[in-house]
């Protein structure tokens, strides 16, 4: 059987799962959606720039796109937010269409947003199918990778994860979205403006949390500029000694006091490591590392489109990646 | 809740898991039954020799023994061979109990046993329950972890494995099961009639090609001896250069006639390396090593242990590790 996709949001991401859809086996786009006045009426294969032509039109209105396509499954992939994102999720349930969104709040959503995952999670039982938020981080390696690896432990005492990568190998948008090449005190005020940071932080410390059975007092979520010593450029981006090279995030669960989880990244063009690495403390003691560590944009595109049988597979309701089935490549059926 | 556990079979794996099981808040062990006759009537604590009794009294019957002490579930711990633990595990499910087995050969059964696995499947789902085979090995570092670490691929055109230690940090029954301490001669002997190998790489095998989606040709399983260059010894066997200080073993899986799965497993007194690899060649590379390993033992007993909750919330029937939900500790509830 070949799944039929409606693409929704055709953003950076929404065009890298474009491209992998269109070129994997087992996987058709039957609609694409995207608010931009200025896409509609285009070639999806245009827009996403894949060299060639797909024959699918870009509308605005999912509702119509979708009776005209008749997908099995919508992927969203419309913004960070679950607040601003829940209207068109329930939208998409509404058609009772399975999704699968990169929503970066909706990858552990009971939380921050329990009502919203509430909401979300009636809406998905009404309409029998199956929705998650899923992503590289949050999503995998910085919450449901070290999660897997603690089932082969007696016990776990704290749970650190690393995430260190050169921003110069990714894509242009996230090079501006930890701030590379501003002053100080623009980072500063891109943060407190919410522009600059990565989303997802808490909640991965929060799914690591439960899946322990951990309490935690409280999470915190903290980012500092990373300061450039020399120049340092990408093909896009250049920064001067003093200026921002990058983003430096702590996201950390606390457990009677104690930073029980914590969860590091370094993101700057220049980084001299690319690795991830689990750190788990407890019998027996588990470090695992990734040389390399696992690409940003190619691994969230594989995931999302990976994380679609799974989807279609799972019971009706709000999953995360801790219900669903093991995470894997998934084959041409 | 507590959850109720009655352990099947007290070899050196089903007391490990009694060890975790007496001292995990969330468990209580309520029955043991093991089939010799010198252990029926004695202290669980005694047996396993946790250093206090536990006030459960080895039983040599498992449907007396489950009938009198109300378990939520059974661990059976009693053979690698699945034929030979299918009239067992059958009367088990018949009790309606859900199972969580150590038995290498029902980790991924579909292949190799296949009728035997429909017969599982369908007394679990007669009874209601769900049951699945599990482990460090089969069970999770060379089939599940290189499974869930294929989901953020976009391609993957081979997985190689490997797992290598130093097996004097293993327990004594598992150096003599490696042939540490024999001739080339008597290994060979104990190879041809089984009873020195690992088993469960042809299933690991089989359970990472079906997760991608591979047909494969044929799946070969080689055994060969690891010969001592120098004296080596662990606390309990001593090996002169030249006799055999333990085993190497490669499961292959073929597609179109391509070394497409490699597990690669070398295990001996005196390794210099004690680690997991894996390698996934594919879009992008990974290459995920864990220093020092996944330490057999513990790993073993801890993931039979935290996959207990898993199999009480699966839907009745035959599960393997790709289909329960993300493996994890298991926490108190």
């Amino acid at each position: 059987m070949t799944i039929r996709v409606m693409l929704v949001g055709l953003g950076p991401i929404g065009c890298g799962i474009a491209a992998q859809l269109a070129a994997r086996a087992g996987f058709e786009i039957v609609a694409a959606v995207d608010i931009d006045a200025a896409k509609a009426g285009r070639d999806l294969g245009d827009v996403a720039e894949l060299g060639r032509t797909l024959g699918v039109a870009i509308a605005r209105d999912p509702v119509e796109a979708a009776r005209a396509s008749a997908p099995h499954v919508a992927v969203s992939c419309t913004g960070s937010s679950l607040e601003q994102v829940t209207p068109e999720l329930e939208g998409l349930l509404g058609l009772r269409l399975p999704v699968v969104s990169t929503t970066e709040e909706l990858s552990y959503p009971w939380h921050a947003h329990a009502e919203l995952a509430r909401r979300i999670d009636a809406a998905a039982k009404a309409a029998g199918v199956a929705i998650v938020g899923t992503g590289v981080n949050p999503g995998f390696a910085m919450d449901a990778l070290p999660i897997a690896l603690t089932a082969i432990c007696e016990r776990v005492d704290a749970v650190r994860v690393e995430r260190l990568q050169d921003a110069r190998i990714r894509r242009v948008p996230f090079q501006r979205k930890i701030g590379a090449g501003l002053t100080p005190a623009e980072f500063a005020e891109r943060v407190a403006a919410g522009t600059v940071r990565h989303v997802g932080l808490a909640e991965s410390v929060a799914m690591i949390a439960d899946a322990l059975g951990w309490t935690l007092d409280r999470i915190t979520d903290e980012i500092r500029p990373k300061i450039a010593d020399a120049p340092v450029a990408s093909e896009a981006v250049s920064v001067a000694a003093g200026q921002v090279s990058g983003i430096v995030q702590d996201g950390v669960g606390f457990v009677a006091g104690r930073p029980a989880i914590e969860l590091h990244m370094e993101a700057y063009l220049g980084s001299p490591e690319t690795r991830d690495t689990v750190h788990i403390t407890g019998t027996p003691n588990l470090h695992v590392e990734a040389d390399g560590g696992y690409h940003g944009d190619v691994a969230t595109h594989s995931i999302t489109v990976n994380t679609i049988p799974k989807v279609l597979a799972a019971t009706p309701g709000l999953h995360t990646m801790r219900t669903l089935a093991l995470p894997s490549f998934a084959g041409a059926p």
